[in-house]
């Protein structure tokens, strides 16, 4: 390790976050960049043109997964990876996804230019989605690269302004069968570097947090069908209220869930309701659940009594009741050497590690699908992400890129 | 009375409901004619046409209330005003509000051709607006007419899209001071025929209502701010849930006003989460809130109860909340001699009439303020209303007309 030499790998990083952030700047605070949408497709262009400037090749495969490449010697050699996803959720933050994508450039041309050519080659992506924040779909960047999608699904799902998934990417120029192919079959290791999204590592004062298990994750979209009735003319007890339904079931979740305790967390973040007017009774309303456990087992059975619970209130109150389960991702453990070695690779930059449950997916537990695979966190200011608030310090963000670059030279010059 | 003579009043009528049906059908059903928006215009236009095909002379005031006249012989005797409003909530009915304005055209038609010049005036109005669906605003239309509202109103108040009321009102050809004033001076007297949109008439199997009071109304508008965060990294303890506190709020509101019992209702029927995103949680929550009882004195205490009630929720929970009241309206007892001619004219009818609270408002309760005022109703198919499911038989609606006619006659012609 040669910790000092990597001082310099974060150089530009500040830089590119801004400029990235500029595309999908929203009126109303943060970033929303949506899979497909417009400023999606100019941050993945000028992403594409900030790898070649820092001498990587730049590549799309038919997904609109972006990889910057840095070719090794070792032609047969396993491809080293690093990166994030581009995507954000509605008025979110700078850092996630965009964060890992400009360390992983930032740290390639870093190493380029002090090491030279590589033993193996090291690649950075920008995956084109992760949040599920457009469609019911989540991954689909390292999905594809995991092989784990059916195209077919692009034809199934629609955003809430029914734009089919298959039209929204080809509009962006994407999908089509001579594109490349998505699936990668010769990666050796992915290191993926990311913001925490959670309170830990600032509470405990630790720099670098290293990811022992990805939690599983359940989303549901819960569908209510009462009567829709004139608010001032129907009786309280022979009402058929969907958002009063609706009301009583979120707050059963939360009890339920505040009653299981940590780390469990079940949200009901998306409700709509319909006609959703002042003086009319709600007839019908929709809404998400997103539930979240770090044991495959505990969260299978939470979520079956949970299901059954939202089932039984509806019952009673005369709603018609449909839950589909469009998300289920079991907890993903990280690989065991390759958390030693960021661990080591912290330790030798200084900065003390921690070894921590992450409570968000991350394309780290697609991606160990095939490959080893590892994260490395850095922290967030309260905790807050998903908003126009998040924040990390540039000093948090710099010590971060330094343990990435030692970690992706051990990885592919050693 | 002739009640035998007024068979033929309804002449025409449900071509004319039809017809008018046509202007805000919505896609999705029913129909959507919202203050000022096109369909709106075109509906007023159309029922223009109808008063002059009528034989009487139509003009709008400077807030769109449009007016159909048949000249009585005594100038300087009061009018006699029927009719009701021509706005519907997003996906109501072809009946509530249409109807009395259509059933006025038909019965003064009727009036005319067959008893031809009334000693008093009669009117038939198509108020503007009633309903508050597109701005946070009620009685646009009789309101004005009635000099209960101050025009500047129109620059506070904005509808989802962010269009001010005097926005739309100007972009629709109204609201310029050059324009007919609205307010009435010479009414002697408003009677209102309109569908029941409850389930009391069909229950009790009787063919008209007699509105003896009308619901007091509370509206207000409910904001709740927390903290916009991820659904995975943050611990349920360590959240301000803007949509879990609402569902609270919704169910300790439902459980009040059962407690309370009929004929008081409390509606939430409009709820806007943000960012709305299933894996964040909520930030902040609007939803309004429609409270209605038939006593002023138990409507105030059960309104400051349940405001208290959700300000303490609130607390509890680390939300800001804020609590706007757009709309107050105390009960309005109708005219004692107007409901004993309406109920003469309802039995030498051959209908046996009940008297009734009217749990909706209706404009009457403005026009009572400057005339004497009264409502008749006639039966909902299941009490439904504001709903595309809304529906009265023809026969119902025949009936209803028939006593309406009797009525003017009486008020007119004697």
């Amino acid at each position: 390790m040669e910790p000092l030499e990597h001082r310099e790998a974060s150089a530009g990083l500040m830089e590119l976050l801004e400029e990235l952030a500029v595309y999908g700047a929203d009126p109303e605070g943060g970033v929303t960049r949506l899979l497909y949408s417009q400023p999606w497709g100019e941050a993945q262009r000028y992403l594409a043109g900030k790898m070649r400037q820092a001498g990587l090749s730049a590549r799309f495969d038919r997904a609109g997964n972006l990889f910057g490449r840095l070719e090794g010697a070792e032609r047969e050699a396993g491809v080293i990876l690093t990166g994030s996803h581009v995507d954000t959720v509605v008025r979110g933050g700078k850092y996630d996804g965009a964060y890992g994508i400009a360390a992983g450039i930032a740290a390639l041309a870093y190493l380029s230019r002090t090491f030279g050519v590589p033993k193996r080659s090291l690649e950075v992506v920008s995956f084109c989605e992760e949040e599920g924040s457009r469609f019911p779909v989540t991954y689909w960047g390292s999905g594809h690269a995991a092989g784990k999608l059916d195209w077919a699904l692009a034809d199934a799902v629609s955003d809430p302004d029914g734009v089919t998934l298959r039209q929204a990417m080809e509009a962006a120029g994407f999908g089509a069968s001579e594109q490349p192919d998505c699936r990668r079959t010769n990666l050796a290791a992915y290191v993926e570097l990311h913001i925490e999204q959670g309170i830990v590592l600032e509470r405990s004062g630790e720099p670098i947090g290293i990811v022992e298990t990805i939690v599983g994750q359940r989303r549901y979209a819960i569908s209510l069908s009462g009567e829709s009735n004139h608010a001032g003319t129907t009786p309280m007890g022979l009402r058929k209220d969907a958002l009063a339904g609706a009301a009583a079931m979120i707050a059963a979740l939360e009890a339920m869930a505040l009653e299981y305790g940590d780390p469990l967390v079940a949200t009901v973040g998306r409700l709509d309701a319909e006609p959703n007017t002042p003086n009319v009774v709600a007839g019908r309303v929709r809404f998400t659940l997103d539930i979240r456990l770090d044991r495959e087992d505990e969260l299978a059975r939470f979520c079956e009594e949970a299901l059954a619970r939202l089932a039984s209130i509806a019952a009673k109150r005369g709603l018609a009741f449909e839950a589909a389960n469009w998300l289920a991702t079991a907890p993903a453990p990280m690989d065991a050497r390759l958390v030693a070695l960021l661990e080591r690779a912290s330790v030798a930059a200084g900065l003390k590690p921690r070894r921590m449950v992450s409570g968000a997916g991350h394309d780290a537990q697609l991606m160990a699908g095939i490959c080893p695979s590892a994260m490395l966190f850095v922290p967030s200011r309260g905790g807050i992400s998903h908003s126009p608030d998040e924040y990390t310090a540039p000093a948090q963000l710099e010590d971060g890129v330094r343990v990435l670059a030692a970690a992706l030279y051990e990885l592919a010059y050693r």
